[in-house]
């Protein structure tokens, strides 16, 4: 019998029935044939030796496509199985399968679960599998038969058990067999270029209240160069991950026994943290805010008021009985505290702007699957301000706010980033809070603003909060994943729902506009950012220690070193003196691990001119300079938030 | 009939069967009747004119005794009473009683609360009730009656239904009725020397649940000169005290429909806060402590480990059930998070001392009852820190840190504390952290630290903390309580309840002593502290405003004003230019008001010669100085914390 092929050239081909995907390739070109690694019948993937027997579409799969790499991928799981069971047959094997990035395998093993110790010999024993080159067999049976087969596997028993309908199909490698509905390849022999990466725990299938397995992180390529690139970029988001980084330079912890998602900043961290903190401050100060601190738990009553207990809930934290009638809540926000501190007093005209800021302490309940180092946690300080205003004056207001945006971005250095302006859904308006006037006039000051400071920026219609329309500032993270970094609020609502006055020159009440705005946003995702676009290389004015003062020989410049150490503690440096009984090239090494911005090195010839030897952080050679220029120009430098010794102030964009 | 009376020099009378103690005073002597107001019948209070018809010892109670004088004030909130419902018969009676410095009474009107504004009739009107001079009498009546007579006086009922027995009774004034047990006088006409002081909102039974009535506060005395010394002395307490300092500085508020306990602190008090903050944390750094920010949320189990959930329970807020399995708990202390810290790495005895400190906000459930201001709270930022050493290094780390604390002292201009050390019991060992050794080196290194610094100190056998010895820093508050301001606290149970050890030269594990120590204790207590001993007129280095300049005529002077406004910014100085439409008097005695420390006028003579015109707060006189000559000499005296612009660095004790 035979059987109508038809190619995605639309062209059909006739063939006997029982023809693979293999077969139809070599029909038309060797060359074809040697690329391919599954075929897609009737928009369905099917193995490469799978036999065709009925009319139908068929797509010849190959190695330079995203469906090939996935089937070398879902090949490598199932050849990282084998492997372990060869090596360890008592480990219980949960699921495995191919990601974007790569393939994993669940393992778990009652005494002493898997470790990257062990992965070397089973690296090996996979290339060991490749070279022999045996075929990979596709085979089908009962679930009766798989449930005897897989009697000794837990995880393989509780999968059969779900899977619908009555045959559990699989794949046969020697004395390995793996049940698994998606395509491998017929062989291994195309699996040449894998690593394997790491292990880690992961729920069995993603339920916490599930058994923690060991997940074995691999990827694989068709190509030896396309492994290596990978692996360089592996390397390079490794080098950015302020959760290493962090590890590396003792800046934060999270202990999941102590509580999830609740980071302890040890004192690297904590000196960054506290340098930031002072520096918003003060540029908020500076910039007409007035600084508050309020407390950080609050009446539930205060959160039905403001709407977040009924909007928001499942974010927020469980309120505490406190026995006498009152339940209390770790706040999800500060806009109802910094509401509490406008209405404490009957408020004028001449007050506004009224700017009230804070780094404001808030508790945000997240999955503890969601947690991540600094960057998703459960308890944060955002340097929150909330600035109340009449409407004519939110124009005025929301550019104020803007430039000390763009010039805070600009001593972080802080370069790539875009604008993106949130309007109301014009075709939908009852969706929104109602007041036409308020969304139209705010609507055009906001882009007239932009347009007024020269700025690009995108405009998404049907994006704003139910409460106002608002500008987010993004920026990208070094992974490429774009995040908002600052963002600006209209909010009409919440001067209702908090009755919110102020008396104008009239002599009336009014009501004002609350314009709720982050500028750096919270310190945990803050310095998570900044540690990976400066890859742990503080500029001077953040880094925890700003110089390492390294004696040449102890006995000799000792006096020297502490002298200097003294003259610069007293200039307020960040100085650290290494008196250490160690090698002096061990000593600089370290420091540059650390990532201090300086090392000086004083022997013989510093101490007879008074002078350093200074080292700047990722700079091969030193400079020799009197200590006392040194210090002068650390000291600018940090003055200058310089990003590298070099002046950059007064170039930022004139607005 | 007649009956024996036995009076308390044992000598017995006999009387006809319904004398009062009125009459047996006046058969005594007609001096004794003239100071009588009530008896004492078999020692329980009895009106003056109440019947006694048994035998029985009496008490003559005069008026110069703790008794009379509540009987005076008992009466006087009587008085009180009919004078508000004879000027305002739709106020709701609560209730009212004697006090140890006066008496009140609780009211409630629907359509608006009495105000200290209906004081002054009020009495006026007790004045007029005073001057008729009816008689005061006692009647009794049945419950039945009793509901009928305040049937329109919903609260009364309310203790009408909650009284004891079948019969109430009170007294009648002219067409007034009051019910209560307590004894009053027969007539107002003692009642001469009274003061109605204030009114507050007072929850009717102090149950938060229940309605809040207005309570009217007053006093009263036999002598006039009595009553004006209270005067004098309330207007002394009043001006010292940090909660009214704070209202009229605008330093804080608390709100209990937001949260009992739970300040919230506004830009002035929010200033003085930051500034305390970062000097501390400077002074700390400077000292070796290295500072971190620990979560104030953590696993309950780690309050477990260190005992405070067994121990401090009831001083804890309740535990938060995050749903999977975890228990989260606010912190009542930091000590678990630093120890967090310091187990992080495996430390060796080069560390040691290892200084870890915080500002760090713990939570503590006190009585709603308990709270006052911002000197007992729920939620408090402690200036902690935790200092680990091997032992042989106790006694160095104790001089090092009262070194810095006496530092601190001088710098806040606090002279007034004595020290107390405490030792365990020797009679109950037992009782103490089991390590006879520790505690008798430790206590005699405590000693002999004391002695080395040539420090007074008292001894306090029995008074130490169960685990370890320690050294408290006993302040006076302004009217004149002691409180611990400052304490280091030696404590060898922690260390073995976390199993802390350090590696020692020997490179064995070690265990370190842990020493707690709190130097200026919670931001919040602090400060009350401060505004009490300053009376509200903060040194120039922590006042919210340092400097408010005044033109002598906006027309001619602003521009100049805006000047040195500008330099003294630039300077760092806090400064407001007053450019309000007033008159330059009223603008100076705002300044007052506000106890900024500097008022500066620029007028004609100053715009001439670049000069300042100056007014130290609390100097009558101003002085003329060139404007750069003034702004160096303040930011002097706000370098050296000086108390009152002299110089008073440099004189300190020498340790």
């Amino acid at each position: 019998m035979s059987i109508k092929i038809t190619l995605p050239d639309n062209s059909v081909k006739e063939f006997d029935a029982g023809i693979t995907t293999e077969g139809v390739a070599k029909a038309i070109a060797n060359s074809l044939a040697k690329k391919a690694v599954a075929g897609k019948f009737n928009a369905q993937l099917i193995a490469l030796n799978q036999p065709i027997s009925e009319d139908g579409a068929l797509e010849i799969i190959t190695k330079d496509s995203a469906d090939g790499l996935n089937v070398l991928r879902q090949t490598g799981a199932f050849a990282l199985a084998a492997a372990i069971k060869a090596l360890h047959p008592e480990v219980k094997l949960g699921q495995g399968e191919a990601t974007d990035d790569g393939f994993f395998y669940d393992t778990d093993r009652q005494e002493g679960q898997l470790t990257v110790d062990q992965l070397p010999a089973i690296s090996d024993k996979i290339n060991a599998l490749v070279k022999a080159n045996a075929p990979i067999e596709a085979v089908s049976m009962s679930k009766a038969d798989a449930k005897k087969a897989f009697a000794d596997e837990p995880y393989k028993l509780e999968l059969i058990d779900a899977a619908a309908g009555d045959t559990i199909n699989g794949y046969q490698l020697g004395d390995f067999f793996d049940f698994e509905e998606a395509v491998v390849l017929p062989s291994l022999k195309d699996l040449k270029h894998f690593t394997l990466l790491s292990v880690a725990g992961a729920y069995w299938q993603g339920k916490s209240s599930n058994p923690m397995l060991q997940r074995i992180y691999a990827t694989a390529y068709f190509k030896e160069a396309d492994l290596e690139a990978d692996a360089k970029q592996r390397q390079e988001a490794r080098d950015r991950d302020h959760r290493a980084i962090g590890r590396d330079l003792d800046l934060f912890f999270v202990d999941p026994k102590a509580g999830s998602g609740l980071p302890y900043w040890m004192p690297n961290g904590a000196t960054i943290r506290r340098v930031i903190e002072r520096y918003i401050i003060d540029k908020e100060l500076a910039d007409g805010y007035e600084h508050v601190y309020t407390p950080v738990l609050a009446n539930l009553d205060l959160y039905k008021t403001s709407g977040h207990w009924a909007h928001y809930r499942e974010d927020m934290f469980p309120p505490m009985d406190m026995g006498d009638g009152e339940m209390l809540e770790l706040r999800p926000m500060n806009c109802p505290s910094h509401i509490q501190i406008y209405n404490h007093h009957i408020r004028s005209y001449r007050e506004l702007p009224l700017r009230i800021a804070e780094l404001g302490m808030m508790h945000r309940y997240e999955k503890s699957g969601a947690l991540s180092g600094l960057q998703r946690v459960r308890e944060m300080t955002l340097n929150d301000g909330h600035t109340f205003v009449a409407l004519d004056q939110v124009q005025d207001e929301f550019k104020k706010i803007l430039r000390l945006i763009m010039d805070v971005y600009e001593d972080f250095n802080i370069s790539d980033y875009t604008f993106r302006l949130s309007y109301r859904d014009p075709k939908n308006t009852e969706k929104y809070f109602d007041d036409d006037e308020m969304w139209t006039r705010s609507q055009s000051m906001l882009k007239g603003a932009m347009d007024d400071l020269g700025l690009d920026y995108y405009e998404a219609e049907g994006e704003a909060a139910f409460y106002g329309p608002k500008l987010d500032i993004q920026t990208k993270t070094a992974l490429g994943n774009e995040e908002t970094m600052s963002t600006i609020q209209l909010d009409f609502m919440l001067p209702e729902r908090f009755d919110l006055t102020y008396v104008g020159k009239d002599g009336q009440e009014h009501r004002p506009v609350m314009i709720h705005r982050g500028i750096v946003g919270t310190m945990e995702r803050f310095i998570a950012y900044l540690t990976e676009i400066y890859k742990g290389a503080f500029p001077t004015w953040l880094a925890p220690k700003q110089v390492e003062i390294i004696p040449v020989s102890l006995d000799e410049h000792l006096d020297y070193a502490k002298l200097i150490e003294t003259e610069m503690r007293k200039a307020g440096l960040r100085v650290e003196l290494d008196a250490r009984n160690e090698k002096m090239g061990y000593k600089i090494r370290e420091a540059q691990t650390q990532k201090i911005p300086y090392t000086v090195v004083v022997g013989e010839k510093e101490v007879n001119s008074a002078a350093v030897s200074v080292r700047r952080y990722g700079e091969s050679e030193a400079e020799e300079m009197p200590a006392n220029m040194f210090v002068d120009s650390v000291k600018a430098e940090i003055k200058n938030y310089s990003r590298d010794g070099k002046q950059k102030r007064g170039a930022g964009k004139n607005l």
